[in-house]
């Protein structure tokens, strides 16, 4: 049997290193470069995802619920691949009797296991790239690199942050307390690491594994048996995880149902029954918040993880770059239809205008300086295509429509041209005022954002970083040339609960959350209760049971 | 100003260690002797604790609820002190506009003020240990040793925690992506610790500073402002914690307001209305599993933290040491009167008996060694009342007449000769039959205990384990010559969820839990959700914002 702790200590070595530096680092390479993937590595990978078109879903895992599936591309195409259903209860059932095994490997067993499976999912990526862009609408790009290698990077940083915690507690310890010139009391002492049971993953279906990755190591690396419940609408890419991750499971000499997939419909949902089984211990879900309260309200005494939604908000007080301003704020409002959950919503700017490298620019002024800038990124089809890719979900195409009425249009929303098969539209900005709360403070998930006219910058910063505590932001971005401006932003978000990004102009988006550097959601406001990644989201994943025996000293 | 990290530096560090090699450790000695604590503090700690008597108690904090308290001795004592009553609403403004400059605090001058307030602490020991005495009824040496010094080390060990968490997350870093031949993208970033908030600690009567002081300096330590809210008949300790945090914070330049008694009464209990405050963020409660879930399930979005109650076990399968067994076990049941959380309720023994150093022991022949070594332990008035303490509260003394009727008496429970003035019992042994579950699977805290007739020891095994997943159990111990039998215990009482000491029959008892070595409370049963100290249980009372911006290369 391979010895992948062995075959993989340095990669973990250096993921353990950075975690605690949070600089850059990647372990998976984001170019789908030949050089890297291997020259047929793309046309494999297509050829691979076409393969599966059309037929049942080849996993052997136990099933008593028949086949479940009908995923469409949000590009057209009907993937028609059906998947073996199953109830909660056969599956929960099936994850705790499978578990036992993998409960008492070694924390070096289960994370040699764990980054197998992510260079596996790796080597897949072409073929998960094609698996993300026709379930979450992703363009081809961002579905390698989000979908692919930052989501496995992502996976890394769990599996870092769980072997960490574990191993931080000794396995062992002599405890030898003096008695004067009595002989020492002296206990030889084991400390076990006790998972937690059986753990679920709730994905998305704009990111289905960028966002389950995080949980689906953390829960895996510390001993727990894991089912993974796509969203119906984006099944494959976790399907193809949880086969892989099979796969290694049993060459590794453990059960491969520690690792099921709980493939379900819209009309014959299975999340409730798995949320509320008692043999379920820990939950992670992101979506939508409506779902996510019911998941906190009913997950009782269970540990739960969620990431849910927010209004992520952009404050412009002053540029020395008007131009990169305006251009790196029209990709964020593109850049996949505005369907990151780090996306901005809202851009407030003082009702007098800013000052820039320009000269002072009133509020319309800004308006048309982002108005322009998403026209010009956009202007060439080819490019739309691969910035917007396509709508996931009808809900949301119909959202953007519903939202002209909501105040001035400064930028209408249109389909993009040569995507006739798929679902698109490109950024739909509207113009309010700070008053008309019920237009913008709502979240309205999708390419729809608002330029909110402020009092000014104290104003703006209060409303931002007020919207981001009560209604839960994961990202927030200010624009000013002004240090104690910037100050007091720092502070206000922070009380937020937000992370905030500051004149950004050039490569570098509010959108991108880097692996191993950026925590992704904080824990501190309604977006989210838990943070990717720190010791928080690993360290309640286990429990430690002492045995403990009086030793002659 | 003092520079109190600097001062505590070596303890800290020296914690920071401990905590990871989980060995023996102590930093506040637990011998109530002259040569450490000084020839007068024994006197001076009780001439302060009487000058405290039948007074106002001196807490310099905003009230708008008059005054309150009516604690009276278990020895009998009217302590007739009075302390400032406040609302909920008050309490909760106060600490959040306090905290500000608490929050932004380093980790360094955070454990610095920390440690200060345990060293003052540990100076007042002696008056602590009257304090702890006459509310929860310990004797004097435990009320010294547990209230004090091993409190304070609790305290300590959570501290230790709460910096190891902070400090692993560095304040800046420097992200520099490559950008092939192009010049590589570089963010600045900056990592705050954010505190959840306004933090609510609930503390018990038997045990009203050692259960808090983990909660208590956790949740300081990361910066939150602390509401205390004493058990109504256990204020004085943690009004005495408050008083010593409250000058320290003063001292070292915070609000002294950071830090806050939520003194109440029985008739007017605050913890609800603390409980469901929007700006209270964490709450510890340590207390009956009926309360307890009404505070899992009312703390909506709050992080929790409960230590509750169990039924914790012992299993006799067969000893080397009858006698040893017999006297440890005798002890184990009388401390304090079987009011520690720790102590253990059901004895599992195999009907048809053990194998000893003696021979062969019928079941009846071990219940009459332990109900022998009981009374030889308590036969020495002095030692009785040095052992057992008083009963903390009415309801413990009526819950042990009911008891008698539910088995055969082995052991009579009555009071303690000479100890007219307070409310005293010895231990009730009580024989059952393992079917009789109604008896002895409900939590009867107090000096109730059950020796339980069962097959065999597979079956005395699986009922005691089983009983810790279900209701919960703390403390688990086994007493077997048999390594195959030791090894199934450790599997059963592991999935259990409870921590298992083994043959312990000298000067280690099943109820001692020792700060920085062993986990008390694993989370992973009904007694608690959280285990004192582990990364779990600091790691999410604080949050991380950051702040990013782009950099030249």
């Amino acid at each position: 049997m391979a010895d992948f702790f062995a075959t993989h200590k340095a990669t973990l070595d250096k993921a353990l290193e950075t975690i605690r530096t949070r600089g850059y680092w990647s372990a998976y390479p984001e170019m789908p470069s030949g050089k890297i993937y291997g020259e047929t590595a793309k046309d494999d990978g297509e050829a691979a995802f076409k393969a599966l078109l059309g037929k049942p879903f080849d996993l052997d895992q136990p099933s008593d619920g028949g086949s479940v599936g009908g995923e469409v591309s949000p590009y057209g195409l009907k993937l028609d691949i059906s998947y073996p259903g199953a109830s909660a209860d056969l599956l929960v059932e099936t994850a705790k009797s499978a578990m036992k095994g993998w409960a008492h490997a070694t924390p070096q067993e289960r994370a040699g296991v764990c980054i197998e499976i992510l260079n596996r999912l790796n080597r897949q990526s072409f073929l998960l790239a094609n698996a993300v862009m026709h379930t979450s609408g992703q363009a081809f790009m961002m579905a390698f690199q989000a979908g692919g290698a930052h989501a496995q990077d992502r996976g890394l940083e769990a599996v870092a942050y769980a072997y960490d915690e574990m191993t931080r507690i000794p396995a062992h310890a002599r405890w030898e307390k003096p008695q004067g010139p009595k002989e020492p009391l002296v206990l030889e002492k084991q400390f076990r690491i006790i998972p937690r049971g059986v753990a679920l993953v709730i994905g998305c279906s704009t990111f289905p594994t960028w966002n389950s990755y995080p949980a689906f190591f953390a829960s895996l690396a510390t001993g727990n048996a894991v089912i993974v419940k796509p969203h119906p609408g984006a099944i494959l890419p976790l399907a193809l995880t949880v086969r892989v991750a099979r796969e290694v499971l049993k060459e590794a000499g453990f059960d491969p149902n520690t690792v099921l997939l709980a493939a379900d419909s819209a009309e014959k949902p299975l999340a409730k029954d798995l949320v509320t089984h008692p043999d379920v211990a820990i939950v992670d879900y992101t979506g939508s918040p409506a779902f996510g309260e019911w998941v906190r309200g009913n997950a009782k005494g269970k540990q739960v993880y969620t990431e849910e939604a927010g209004v992520n908000s952009i404050v412009v007080h002053s540029t020395d770059n008007l131009k990169g301003m305006a251009s790196n704020i029209a990709f964020s409002l593109s850049l996949y239809t505005g369907q990151m959950c780090t996306a901005p919503q809202n851009i407030y700017v003082p009702r007098d205008g800013i000052e820039t490298d320009d000269g002072h620019k009133s509020f319309d002024e800004v308006c048309e300086a982002i108005k322009v800038s998403i026209d010009k990124l956009l202007g060439d089809p080819q490019r739309a295509a691969a910035v917007l890719g396509a709508v996931q979900s009808t809900a949301t195409a119909e959202r953007v429509k519903a939202a002209r009425s909501l105040g001035r249009v400064v930028r209408d929303s249109t389909p993009v041209e040569g995507m006739d098969e798929a679902r698109t539209a490109t950024p739909l900005v509207i113009a309010v005022e700070a008053k008309d709360e019920g237009a913008y403070l709502e979240e309205r998930f999708g390419p729809i954002s608002f330029i909110v006219a402020t009092d000014g910058i104290d104003d703006a910063i209060d409303r931002a970083a007020g919207s981001a505590k009560t209604r839960g932001a994961i990202t927030a971005s200010l624009y000013s040339t002004d240090e104690a401006v910037v100050e007091k932003a720092i502070e206000a978000f922070g009380e937020g609960g937000v992370s905030l990004s500051l004149n950004l102009t050039g490569g570098i988006f509010v959108n991108q959350s880097a692996a191993f550097s950026d925590f992704h959601v904080t824990g501190a406001n309604p977006a989210g209760n838990a943070s990717l990644c720190d010791s928080a989201f690993v360290a309640n994943r286990f429990r430690v049971a002492g045995v403990r025996r009086p030793v002659a000293a």
